[in-house]
């Protein structure tokens, strides 16, 4: 197991990516990992290094502000560039980075190539809900601007992520909309419903609500990437504020305090599940290799658990299973056909 | 201070809505409720009555999944048409309803008119910040297929209702992206940053991430309706579930259940900090008159606090200020000027 990382890739690489990876391959016994960037900085930052660790220089820096344009294909001296194009070569199993995700998806594209019929790459992310196992979103912040054709290939696609990952047949698999009823949506999720209906392999549940996403009446739940990103930071966002005014009201009186340090132990497993740190980073679901796309706020915890989420996906043959999901069976059509038939194309 | 109450809107209506009414008079002593619906199923409900409740008989119910279309202009008799138009005859000074936000929006525009300029109106709702203010979101999902022109109708009128609400001269004013860059965004929110810069009246501040709502730094934050409904709607659900699971944590052991019971007390404010009937329901702001959409699943305090939230925006003279924001100076050019020119009309 080879996995390529990007030590320049996130808001406090390089430090926090090189540790994360440190900790990855003390649990981790067979595992090497390839760092690129500096090669000068890093053998500087790694001391007497390790023996699972090497460098692959790449001098140049992808701003997380730089647009994900035509530009990039031409930096290939960047971090991010070296990082994916490792994997590209057969030399690394996966690749790992937490820098600009638009950077990431262009890249990745660009290298490692796109599953076949898949238009969209998606980025899947685990949200925490009231029953023991997360509910899958995607896409989670790599297209903004999506048609119904892209969002049913998003639900094809978590649909045998989920199988994978939550080891279930049917996965039951949401639309996200602004209301439960038919006649709710807007133009997209109108037109993208009416294509999950008639799609018999996947068990499509109908338009799940942003109130839903939590119950774990969903295993997968579908959305463009702007929505998606929207959900994921909005989540994130009150998650903290609402432990921020939690401590605050418990700090409040004598007995508040008391019953916070009594109860903290207890506050530990909700946190836990809480924290993006914990399921690592999202994998960029429907190109031909295992990419992985770190939080840009990345600790080290993170970037440790981005390299053991890129081991899992490659042991578990994920681009393979994605593969044969796009050769989904209609009664009547052939995929292709479908596909085709069904946007009018 | 007259106002009419949708009787049968809301997924738990009549019931609620008439203790509602019933909490909101003894708390204003000189206000009156007028009921809109079944007479006879009223009257029964009501008993004996009270001096400042009537009851105008409306036969018909719209259904929460039926569509707003035009059909429901010929439903006079429905429940909802006879709340906003006792508001429209001069009957009422406003109009409350739980049903179908859609319906709402719809007859609402049709029988008090819009204000001059104001393309789309908007539900405004206020979300829990860090700091002691909310943060009032528009469009919290009236409108699902936005244009540009309708965010910055959307950012004027947040603009003046802010004004008035939190009682400051330039609120600041975020729009919702899927990142702080100026490259971020899809292409609604692009040519909507352009056209934000471009107004000097409003405290334009750039792309809010969904994680920086809740900050406090932001006194208004812009987007299309289907994305502030899933805003909502997400922060509702996460809310909820996160204080579940902070329960269910809680009651894992002996010392964890001793601190809930000592910090139960604290645990208030953070509870109806996060309560959305606490804030009665959301202001549809563009319209010629107060017209205010409560929550589907209204409890008796929602509908109280949407009949004072009513009487509030009558008292503060909202329709009248909503007109002069749209009457907004550009150096330049005329507001209509102004308006057409950026959009290219």
């Amino acid at each position: 197991m080879r996995i390529s990382l990007d030590a320049y890739g996130g808001d406090f690489a390089p430090d926090v990516n090189i540790r994360g990876a440190l900790d990855y391959l003390e649990e981790s016994k067979k595992a090497e990992v390839i760092l690129t960037g500096s090669e000068e900085k890093l053998k500087a930052l790694l001391g007497k290094g390790h023996p699972r660790i090497s460098i692959v220089h790449a001098p140049d820096l992808i701003d997380m502000a730089e647009k994900a344009s035509s530009q990039l294909r031409h930096r290939k001296e960047s971090s991010l560039y070296k990082c994916i194009d490792l994997t590209a070569q057969g030399a690394t199993d996966a690749c790992v980075s937490a820098g600009s995700s638009a950077a990431m998806m262009a890249l990745s594209l660009l290298l490692l190539k796109r599953i076949k019929d898949v238009e969209r790459p998606a980025l899947v992310t685990p949200i925490p809900t009231l029953k023991k196992e997360p509910c899958y979103g995607l896409d989670m912040g790599a297209n903004v601007d999506c048609k119904p054709i892209h969002l049913l290939h998003f639900a094809l696609m978590g649909h045998a992520y989920a199988q994978v990952i939550k080891n279930i047949d049917r996965p039951r698999i949401g639309l996200i909309s602004n209301g439960e009823e038919e006649t709710k949506g807007n133009e997209l999720t109108r037109e993208t419903h009416q294509l999950l209906k008639a799609i018999p392999e996947i068990n499509y549940a109908g338009y799940c609500e942003g109130r839903d996403i939590f119950t774990g009446d969903f295993d997968v739940v579908i959305c463009d990437g702007f929505v998606g990103n929207v959900i994921l930071k909005t989540s994130e966002g009150l998650a903290e504020t609402l432990m921020h005014l939690l401590k605050a009201n418990f700090s409040s009186s004598l007995l508040g305090k008391l019953g916070y340090l009594l109860a903290r132990n207890s506050l530990r497993p909700l946190k836990q599940k809480l924290d993006y740190a914990e399921y690592g980073g999202a994998p960029l679901l429907g190109i031909g290799g295992v990419s992985i796309i770190s939080h840009g706020r990345s600790s080290a915890l993170a970037i440790k658990n981005a390299l053991h989420a890129a081991e899992k996906n490659v042991k578990e043959g994920l681009v393979k299973r994605l593969n044969q999901a796009m050769n989904f069976q209609s009664p009547t059509l052939a995929p292709k056909e479908a596909l085709n038939e069904k946007v009018g194309q």
